[in-house]
C-alpha cells in the first residue's frame, strides 16, 4: 500500500527534532525538545512523545514508518546502536524500545547516512547515482550513494568522513587519532583557532562578533567575521578549507563519484571554506576526476527530519516491494 | 552457452602476458614479451599475437571473451582509455582496434580493478562482499567490491587509492600533487630511501643487497636486507608501513569494509611494511572498523592475467544472463 506520510526523527546532542513528513518531502507538522540529559529512556520517552504530537490523529495505516537518525555508528542490518560519543545510547536497543510502544515499523541509521538520504530523494542529490555527502558541523561525517543505492559499508559504520587521516602529526582528533580531518574543520577546531585569534589585536572582529568576549568565541564568531571580510577569520576558514580540500581529493580518486554535496551547520555558512576547498580539489585530484560536480545541501535546518523520513519511505517500500 | 575458457591479458609497462585461462582459474598455457616501445600499434600487435598463441586451435564458441588489463583509468562504460601514465595508450581505442583482428568479445579495465576481480574470483577475497584491494608496487592502485559487486565509481575512474592524501605537507607524487601514499610507498620512494641509506656505513646491507652498487639499490634491494633482518631496511619499511596504516585508517573509516586484500609485488614481499601498516590500522581506526580482515593477495604472479580473465568471465555471464 502506497502510505501517504513518514516520521522522522532527528537525534542530535543538544535537541530532538521530529516531522511528520509527505512523500513529495513536505514538513506537515513538527516539534521539537532540548535532548534529556537523564539517561537513555530520557531520550526514547521524548521520541515517542514527540512522535505522538506529531502524528496527532492520523490513522497509522497512513504512516509508511518512522526513520530515527542518531549521532552514532549503527550496524544497520543488526538495527543496533554499536557505539555513541555525545548520548549514552551505545548498547540501547533504540529501535526496540520505541517498537515496544509505537504501532510503527521503525528503522535507525547513522545522520550522516540519513543527510545522504534526504538530499538523494528531497534535495540537491536527486537522481544522482554516484554521491558522497559530508556534513560539517560540530562533528564531520557524510553518507554515500553508490551505484544509484545507499552505501553504509559491510556492517553500517562506514561514511565516517570526518576520520580520514590527512596528516601525520596533526592535531588530535576527538576520536583519539591524530590528524584527522574533524580535528581541522569541525566546530571546535574553528573556535580554537578563533579564540587564539580574538587574543590578538589582528582577531578583533571575530572578538567582536562573539559580542567582546573571548570566551564566547564560536566557529559561528569565525564564520559570522568572515562574513564581514574580515581577512583573518577569512584566513581561518580558508586554512580549514585547504584541508578539507585534501581530503575531498582522495575521496574522488579513490571513489571517483559524480557529485559531492557538502553538508551541515558549518557547510551551509563557511562559503570561504567550502570555496577553497573546490580550488584544492580542481587543482589536485586527478585528472579526469575533476569533473566532480560539488553543490550545496539543500535542505537546511530541516535536513535531520528530512533524512529520517527518506529512511522511513525507502524501508517501507522495500519491505513493500514498491519502485522508487 | 557456459563456455570454458576466457582469455587474460595483463598489460604491464614492462611486460605484456597473456593467459588461457579455466573457468576454475587454472591457466592452461602462457605467453609473455617485453611490452613494445614502438607506439600504441605495438601494444596492439603484441595483444593480438600472444592470443592467437595462447588460445591454439581451441574453436572461438569455447573462448567467453578477452579480458584485458591496463596500467590506466578507463571510461569503463565507454570502454576508453582516458589517461595512461606509462603508455601511450591515452585516447586509443584498444578495444576497438583488437576486436577489429579478433573474434572474440573484449573488455578492458584498469589493473587495480582486475586484480580485485581476480582475487574476488579465484583468490583470498572469495565471496567477500565488501573488500578492498590494494596493489603495492611501482605504482600503489586498487579495486573494490561493494555489496558483492565490483565498484570503479561513476565512470570507472575510482580505486586509485595511491593517490590518497596522507600528509598536508609531503614529497611530490608521479602525478604532481604532494603527499599522496604512493609517494612514500610505491618502489621509487623505497628505492630512494635505500639509496639515501646506503651511501652512509649503517646502510651497508642494503649496498650489499644491490651489489655494492649504490646506483642500483631499488625497492627490492631494502626488501631484502629486511628479509635478512637488517634493521636500517626494516626501519624504512616499517616507516612506510605507518604511512600505509594511516591511510587504510581513512580507507576502513569511510567504507566499513569486512576485508583488505593487499598485493602487488612490494604488498606481498615487504612483510614489515605490510605488518606496521595493521598494527596502525588497529590502533588507529575507529572502534568497530578494527575487526577489517587484512590478507594477502594470492594470485602472485599470476594476479594480472587471472584478473584480466576474471573480467572477461564476467562480462560473458552478464550478457548471457549467467549467474556467477
Amino acid at each position: 500500500m502506497r502510505t501517504s506520510y513518514a516520521v522522522g526523527i532527528d537525534v542530535g546532542g543538544t535537541r530532538i527534532a521530529a516531522g511528520l513528513v509527505e512523500r513529495k518531502g513536505r514538513i506537515v507538522s513538527e516539534e521539537r525538545v532540548l535532548t534529556p540529559k537523564n539517561g537513555p529512556f530520557g531520550v526514547i520517552d521524548a521520541i515517542i512523545d514527540l512522535t505522538s504530537a506529531v502524528v496527532g490523529d492520523l490513522h497509522a495505516s497512513e504512516i509508511a514508518g518512522l526513520g530515527i537518525g542518531l549521532p552514532a555508528q549503527i550496524d544497520f542490518r543488526r538495527q543496533s546502536v554499536e557505539f555513541c560519543t555525545n548520548l549514552p545510547l551505545a548498547g540501547v536497543d533504540v529501535r526496540g524500545l520505541v517498537m515496544h510502544r509505537l504501532k510503527y515499523e521503525i528503522t535507525i541509521d547513522n545522520d550522516g547516512h540519513t543527510a545522504a538520504l534526504g538530499e538523494f530523494r528531497f534535495g540537491a542529490a536527486k537522481g544522482a547515482r554516484d554521491f558522497l555527502m559530508v556534513t560539517l558541523g560540530t562533528g564531520v561525517g557524510g553518507g554515500m550513494f553508490l551505484g544509484g543505492e545507499p552505501y553504509r559499508g559491510s556492517r553500517g559504520l562506514g561514511g565516517e568522513v570526518g576520520h580520514t587521516p590527512v596528516d601525520l602529526d596533526g592535531p588530535e582528533c576527538p576520536c583519539g587519532a591524530r590528524g584527522h580531518l574533524e580535528a581541522y574543520v569541525g566546530r571546535p577546531a574553528l573556535a580554537a583557532k578563533g579564540r587564539e585569534a580574538a587574543a590578538t589585536r589582528k582577531g578583533r572582529a571575530i572578538l567582536q562578533a562573539a559580542g567582546g568576549d573571548i570566551e564566547a568565541v564560536t566557529a559561528e564568531s569565525v564564520i559570522d567575521a568572515a562574513r564581514e571580510g574580515d581577512e583573518v577569520a577569512l584566513g581561518i576558514l580558508r586554512d580549514a578549507g585547504e584541508v578539507f580540500g585534501h581530503a575531498l581529493v582522495g575521496f574522488i580518486n579513490v571513489l571517483n563519484p559524480q557529485l559531492l554535496v557538502i553538508g551541515g551547520g558549518v557547510g551551509e555558512s563557511a562559503d570561504a571554506l567550502v570555496d577553497r576547498a573546490i580550488e584544492v580539489m580542481g587543482a589536485e585530484a586527478l585528472a579526469g576526476r575533476k569533473d566532480a560536480r560539488v553543490v550545496r545541501a539543500e535542505l537546511g535546518n530541516d535536513a535531520g527530519v528530512l533524512g529520517a523520513a527518506a529512511l522511513a519511505f525507502d524501508e517501507h517500500d522495500a519491505r513493500e516491494g514498491l519502485h522508487r
